[in-house]
Order: C-alpha cells, then structure tokens, then sequence
C-alpha cells in the first residue's frame, strides 16, 4: 500500500476506487506524559490503544450513518487496525470545528475571566485551523471567508452537521452515564464543495467525556465500550 | 480630581456631570523598546507624547462628530494633555474592535499559513477581550453571545459602527497619503445597552499606518498632523 500521510495518531494509505485507508496507532497526543486532546504532539504511547481506537470510532461511525449523517467511514477491519474511508477533500488546510457543551480547556484559557470551568455552554461551535507551528488559531466565521477556506453556506452546513453530530455522541455516551463536555471534529467534502461528511476518527481523543466530574482517560473510555 | 483608573497611555479621573476626563500620559505600547500598537505592554516613553496623541485623537473626534458618528468626546485641553468625555459603561470587562483593510499583525502570526502580509483584506472586523493576562484573545460572535458580553444586537451595531469609523479613518488618512493597515477601537454604551457610542482615543497607537510601504511611526504620525 502506497503511504500518503504519516500523522500522529494515524498513517494514511491509497486504497482502492478513489478510497484511503487509515491504519490507527498506538500513539496518543498529551503534554508531559499525560493525555490530553487538545494537545499538539505525542505524549504516549499505549499498546493496544490503536485497536481500542478503531473499535470505538467505528461503534460511532455505524451510529452516525444509522441516523443519517453523511461520513466517510465505509468499513474496519479490526485485525488489521485498519478502516476503509472515502477519499474526501477538506478544507483550506485541515480545520477543526469544536462543540462544547461545557467549557473547559483552551475556552477556559482564553476565556477563564468570564466564565467557570464546567460552565454549561449552549450548543457553542468553534473552528480552529490545523497549524501546530500556529498552535491550531482560533479563526471567526468572517475569518474563515477571508481566508477562501469556506463560503458562507459551507460555513453554515458545518455549524448545522456538527451540532447534530455532536449531540447523537453526547445522547450515547449520556446513556452509559458519560457527560461530554466537547467534541472536535474535521470534516471534508466529496464530488462537490457543499457536499460535507465527517472525516478522521471519533474516539476518546476527539472529546473531553466526564464521569462523576472526573476527566474520563481516552483508554478508560474505549475500554469501556469494547467491553461491553 | 478622583483618579478612577491608571492605565497604560492614560489616567481616567472622575469629571463633573457623569463625565470623565483622560490624562494623556507619554508612554506608548511596545515590546523591546521598539513601538507596537498590539503589545500589551508600555515600551517606551516620549517626551510630547501625551500632548500629540491628544491633538490626533481630538482631530479624529470631532471629525467623526461632524460625520454623525456617536463618541464620548466633549472637549479637549491641550495645555493640561486632557479631553472631558461622556462616561459610559464598557462590555464585559472591556472589548477591542479591530477592523482590518490589509493583513499584518497578529493577523498574519494567526493566518500565515493561509495570507501574505499586506494582503487586501473586505473591512473585516474582529472582537478580542482586553485581558492582559491571556494576551487579549480573539473571540467570535457566538463566543460573545456564550460570555454574555454582547447580543446579537449590540454585535451588529458594533460591526456596523466599526466599519463607518474606520472608512472615515482611512479616508482622512488617505487624502495625506497614509494607507491605513487595521485600526482597534472601544466602544461603550449610555443610558441604554444599545446606545453605543466610540470610547478611548484614536491615535497612533490604535493603528498601524503604512507610508510607501513603511510602517508610519506614531510619534511621525502625530508630528505630521501636528504640524499641518
């Protein structure tokens, strides 16, 4: 298989009729040893965790595609580490759209002087651009149009998907008794530049999930769902 | 007089009739010495300073009062280096508005991966929180509305306003052959929280002006207007 992309949690390889294959990795991003998704680099490395990964982003993928949501997601195999997606276009050079249903992390850094840390928030969408030497900025909807990354409508159709997405993630972890508390996603487009799935994975690195108030671990929380 | 507030480029004293009067000082913003309007910190200080940027913003204000636009400004005495304004209530804990003709700035440290520095930008605008400890974060509308620091309302009046402000701004600028980069203002509302009107003051300071494509000192600029 032809390699196209070495990221930090997933190597990306050609697959067959315009499809890319994703091979998850053990690795997990964090700061000083410890994880934590909003990071930009490595921070472990954890046997079994790429297996663990896959098996959760696709119990969410099947659910998403179950209610509708347009993904890229086509098929895992699970021996393999591997799943089987459309090849999508995405946007500008990869953004990030954020929604966070309690503030906490990076919205608690910038905005720690108006608002408390678990503070509930109303459905607030957020888009980052993917820049790890920029440390992934913050960018407005009128930013976004500046910069020729969305149009208007792309812009409003991402607003719409995410917070549907987000909420089915949140409806199904709430009934394990899990609060979400944000959720960041990347989305591209196929055959037409209005035509937006959902791309990359959706595991315990996309998501800050709570149990009791606790920060739930990305392994606790695969683990749990493999289980079950 | 009552000091009310010591600020970096100003002193604010209570004034007579729920006005407020602004000291000038002679310390300007910076970083290593060197001027820049977006540092947070006072760089330098110039002997006439204060009693320059009094005579520019008075300028400005009473251009923008001819042209309709509401301001805090009452009047302006340059031998004491004050100017009497409307005390007026700020959003949140104070908001920046930068409306922005050509990219530069924090703009480009944000966005270089996606613009060149200089590039035509269409009067776009962006609200940062004046916070010094947090580096004066950028924060979207949805944001805003989350803080509870503007509606959807008073966001739209805000846009509205920092544009006209601007292309007055840079139309004056202009016909003396200055090119106006971006320019960061402040508003406040009396009376009634829609009833917003331009606060602070408008020098050198709260723009980056460029001259046949250099960067225009303030201290030039102030001189140049000065001595017309």
């Amino acid at each position: 298989m032809e390699l196209l992309y070495q990221g930090k949690t997933k190597d990306i390889y050609q697959g067959l009729n315009q499809s890319m294959i994703l091979k998850f990795k053990d690795d997990v991003t964090g700061t000083d040893g410890k994880f934590d998704p909003g990071a930009n680099q490595i921070g472990l490395s954890i046997e079994g965790m790429g297996n663990l990964n896959l098996r959760l982003t696709t119990l969410f993928f099947q659910l998403l595609n179950q209610s509708g949501i347009p993904t890229h997601f086509i098929d895992s195999n699970l021996n393999e580490n591997t799943m089987t997606v459309k090849s999508a276009s995405v946007f500008g050079k990869g953004l990030e759209v954020i929604t966070r249903f309690k503030a906490t992390g990076s919205f608690i850094r910038r905005y720690g002087e108006y608002i408390e840390d678990g503070a509930k928030l109303n459905n607030y969408v957020e888009f980052t651009l993917k820049d790890d030497k920029r440390q992934d900025p913050l960018v407005t909807k009128d930013g976004l149009i500046a910069l020729n990354i969305l149009t208007n409508k792309q812009y409003e159709i991402l607003i719409d998907l995410n917070i549907q997405i987000a909420q089915i993630i949140q409806k199904k972890l709430a009934e394990h008794g899990f609060d979400l508390y944000d959720i960041k996603l990347e989305f591209g487009y196929v055959n037409h530049p209005d035509n937006i799935i959902l791309i990359d994975e959706i595991s315990g690195g996309n998501m800050r999930v709570y149990k009791e108030g606790q920060l739930v671990d990305p392994i606790e929380l695969a683990q749990y769902f493999n289980d079950l």
